[in-house]
């Protein structure tokens, strides 16, 4: 069984290459476009300045064959299964980013604080519920 | 442009229909079982009970030609584009849920409060961060 994921539009950003780019959104991660595709242009119609906001990505230049990785590619600490990490390398390389939505225009959409590079595949993009951060 | 996801394993609930499933985890959905497959069992390996973890599902069910609906389902609001709502019905439909783990037994992880209903498959596992809950 497999179903097949069809990018909604891509990061455009000043981070160009993986080395660069830190590991969360909020370690010194740049303010960043979201591109989005015209026929999605609907989808996008209620999102504001101001709004917080899941990106949902695509992390297309990782491994997906890694099951175990040594915690933020530190070699001193023990390998844990990728499960209990944030590593980009995973069955289904799917990147979680919470950012804020800081500008709208048009299908331009730009977010603070992403650690994605440019070029990197967007998914989906979905409202934060207060349920995502425990406060209910 | 398109990608493959393959699930790792899948939903085993009380919950059969989507009638009968609440809107948000937090809305009486019931503990459920997250099955895994034999091939990610290594992934797996650090989970603990007590964890916060953000399932990541296929919802199968789902429309994917839906830009607009009107929030929770309720006529009488105002139709909104979907990437300002949680609705299932949008382009790529990944379920996100909020968990915490409260048993495993080898391949098989007990949740909390999960909507998805039985059969769902899961296409990821990650561990809550601060920067989700925007506490950074």
């Amino acid at each position: 069984m497999e179903f097949t994921v069809k990018p909604i539009g891509h990061v455009e950003s000043a981070l160009k290459d993986l080395d660069a780019a830190p590991r969360q959104g909020d370690e010194g991660a740049p303010a960043a476009w979201l591109v989005f595709e015209t026929e999605v242009a609907d989808a996008l119609s209620s999102l504001r300045p101001g709004d917080a906001v899941l990106v949902f990505t695509w992390l297309h230049r990782a491994r997906r064959d890694v099951l175990r990785v040594h915690p933020r590619g530190d070699a001193s600490r023990p390998q844990e299964g990728v499960f209990s990490t944030r590593s980009p390398h995973r069955p289904n390389p799917i990147g979680l980013h919470r950012v804020e939505v800081t500008a709208v225009e048009g299908r331009r959409v730009q977010v603070s604080g992403l650690e994605a590079i440019d070029g990197t595949p967007i998914l989906d993009l979905k409202p934060v519920l207060a349920e995502d951060v425990g406060l209910r």
